[in-house]
């Protein structure tokens, strides 16, 4: 039987996150749709159309402001800004779909353990258990001048983000019994108070008494998601996280990473296989090759570079304003660049690549893979990547919205569902993020989860 | 012409917040309800079946732990906990009703002030500007020992949250310029960057750069909401606020606050009459006195007196474990006592209260005066709370839910239409919160307003 791909589809509250410029494009609903719940309804119903797993929202809490050493190319090209809160948008996103996961990032540098613990127990309640955490520890220095947090250096943010986890956890997993509210009229008691139990957590970064907020939802602790493509954020995403989200440049670099990852597994004492592998992706698709040559064509033509190198430098760290385009990719002598040089060669090894060919590249779905072509084509390279890549399935990169994502399911998704890679209907009855991702019954963190090991 | 009576209801995620106890009511659904959107979506229709300018959420971080010197109580009888977060809530409870204003109330103390205003400025988009914030500085010791910020002294926290009110007044009317989205193709810039602000913010207490992280929305600055009743609590609230929620205990004394408020308003420069006064109610409303004194004897007999003393420790600090009913109500001799002692002295003048009077008061409303009657009685006593103590609606609290609110609904609000104090219809096209709570085109606050007046 071949093997499930797994699909979720990558957005954030803003214009198009990884794509500046497609505002001009006349398909492109994302400005001024970012402020309108429908846009976003609309997204979600798209997705769970194509029998997606999950809808997931990135977030920033600043401006890119690397690029020029301001924030103007960042502002000018709407670089992740204007961007809204997403978490507020899932219990109606539930309301309007019947199964699709909701995925959030939230940082845990910005908001105190206690308080995310809440939140997403009570998104979790509020969908019935469909709801998904991305762990991230931040990047903007913008972030930080807006009075969010000490930015840490990279390491120390992991070692101060296990803590986090180990607190969220104890409120999850240990605070509340199950069957806490007994509804005990003859001794007048709503709740077993010997069910509850503080957590009186004391460490090195977090003081935490508890109890916790709320009752126990359908998944306890939300699915959790991990994006961090560094070695220490990969040990960190092996330990925790039931899904990696990654940006892997070809299918061989992807069988290697995939081989490290289940490595970590088995050294982090987890199920083998139990970390879905989710790769970044861009797909353009079109039924004929003319039509597919000019979405490709018009995508290019409404790329902002300029936006993009400011994106760019977010991430990275690394002002590129003073490059030109013909200049080679290891001009800027920093072990980054070094690292992006490599990156972007490894994308097309059969050519020497220079930063107008990176600008280039960037101009669909910034640092992914794109995978262009007809259905059938999309659907063939897919399948390479998950049979020789090991990967479990793609995180789509919008290029415009919701174009992208309604092109992937109105054309490859059937080409995938005739190849029996995805669903053609979801089950029955709802079932939890954690099940979509797994199968039906595992609602619940397994036993071998660092989640479940922590002491009380 | 009469005037309007503004009403607004109020509730919680959590079981019935301010009457312990009614959990045994078989009418009362806020337990397992509080967990589901679909209790909420029944309620916030309700309140708008009945006219209500809007539907307000309380938060507590924290368990109520003076009552006995520990938390026992406070669990047994959940009081105020499980709770979820509310917000989360505002974009779904916003599709599915067409004109309810949405409150909720957040802290200055748990959460920065940068993320509180992209919060609000995000719900504020995603409803169309029909959202409120309830400022405050919060009181729950359990909450700081949950890691949440610092328990400052009374006065010191109504100091910083006036630093904390700038900060988000700069990025809510100072950051984003009308207009900043542009679409210049030409230019290939979406965003006029000469039109959005950094705020650059360095006091004592916050450091905030900017710019905001969201555009302009409906109301720009969410309408605004105090619920403080110390004078330095209302100090604060009669230059922020755009409504008081306030508990007073009589009529009379109702005349000297809201004529005290309005000094207070004059002193701040603001427009006389600009902040609406609501008094928190309890409201118990049958057609005959026989079903009238039936409804008031279940929900005394469901009650839970020990409950509703943890509730009153929580909100006073006294831990009233040791009191008997016989005792008298200056027993405890504290400054907050004699508050009280007098406080529920003026809810009937005409007798001496003991401790035992004090908890049977509370059993239907908390703290809250409650209005027992037929529809028509209970309409001429707000009428006389309006008329004659000058405030200028209410803040009805719930005994049990929704029953409280549709009881309302269904009987007192077809007798206050009838009298032309409330809507019989909500305006054509869909109005802000601050227009609910005034007058059409009155979405920005005024120019007197302090928020108009910090410097750049």
């Amino acid at each position: 039987m071949s093997q499930h791909i797994y699909m979720n589809a990558f957005t954030q509250c803003c214009p198009t996150p990884q794509s500046e410029g497609q505002w001009k494009n006349p398909r492109d609903r994302s400005v001024p749709g970012f402020n309108d719940p429908d846009f976003w309804i609309d997204l979600a119903r798209t997705a769970e159309r194509g029998f997606f797993e999950s809808l997931f929202f990135a977030d920033v809490h600043g401006t890119y402001d690397i690029y020029g050493g301001n924030s103007d190319a960042g502002l000018k090209h709407g670089v992740q800004v204007p961007g809204n809160e997403p978490t507020v948008l899932f219990p109606l996103l539930a309301r309007e779909t019947k199964q699709l996961g909701l995925i959030a990032t939230y940082s845990t540098t910005y908001f105190e353990p206690f308080l995310t613990a809440k939140l997403f127990s009570s998104l979790d309640h509020f969908t019935n258990g469909r709801v998904g955490w991305n762990v991230v520890t931040s990047y903007l220095s913008s972030a930080q001048r807006n009075g969010l947090g000490e930015l840490l250096e990279h390491d120390a943010r992991y070692e101060k983000a296990e803590e986090y986890m180990n607190v969220c956890y104890k409120l999850w997993e240990r605070s509340w019994d199950d069957g806490a509210i007994i509804r005990d009229f003859k001794n007048d008691a709503l709740i077993d108070i010997d069910r509850v139990h503080k957590i009186s957590h004391k460490g090195e970064h977090y003081q935490v008494e508890g109890p916790h907020m709320c009752t126990p939802t359908a998944q306890r602790t939300p699915f959790l998601v991990q994006a961090g493509g560094s070695p220490r954020g990969l040990e960190f995403g092996t330990k925790h996280a039931e899904a990696l989200f990654t940006i892997i440049q070809n299918v061989n670099r992807a069988a290697e990473m995939t081989n490290q990852v289940r490595q970590y597994e088995s050294i982090a004492g987890r199920d083998p296989g139990t970390v879905k592998i989710m790769t970044g992706i861009g797909v353009v698709v079109a039924e004929t090759e003319q039509e597919l040559k000019q979405k490709i064509d018009r995508y290019k033509d409404y790329a902002s570079v300029e936006g993009l190198l400011a994106l760019f430098g977010g991430w990275t760290g690394l002002d590129l304003s003073g490059f030109k385009p013909e200049d080679p990719m290891d001009a800027f002598d920093t072990e980054q660049m070094q690292y992006f040089s490599t990156f972007f060669a490894e994308m097309d090894p059969t050519r020497i690549w220079n930063f107008g060919d990176m600008c280039n590249y960037m101009k669909l779905a910034a640092i992914s893979p794109v995978i262009t072509g007809t259905p059938d084509q999309v659907a063939d390279e897919l399948e390479r990547w998950v049979d020789e890549g090991g990967v479990s399935g793609f995180n789509l990169i919008p290029v415009d919205q919701p174009g992208s994502l309604a092109d992937f399911v109105d054309l490859v998704v059937p080409e995938l569902q005739r190849r029996g890679r995805m669903k053609t209907e979801y089950p029955k009855q709802q079932l939890t993020l954690r099940e979509m991702f797994s199968y039906e019954g595992n609602t619940k963190l397994p036993s071998t989860h660092p989640a479940k090991q922590i002491e009380r």
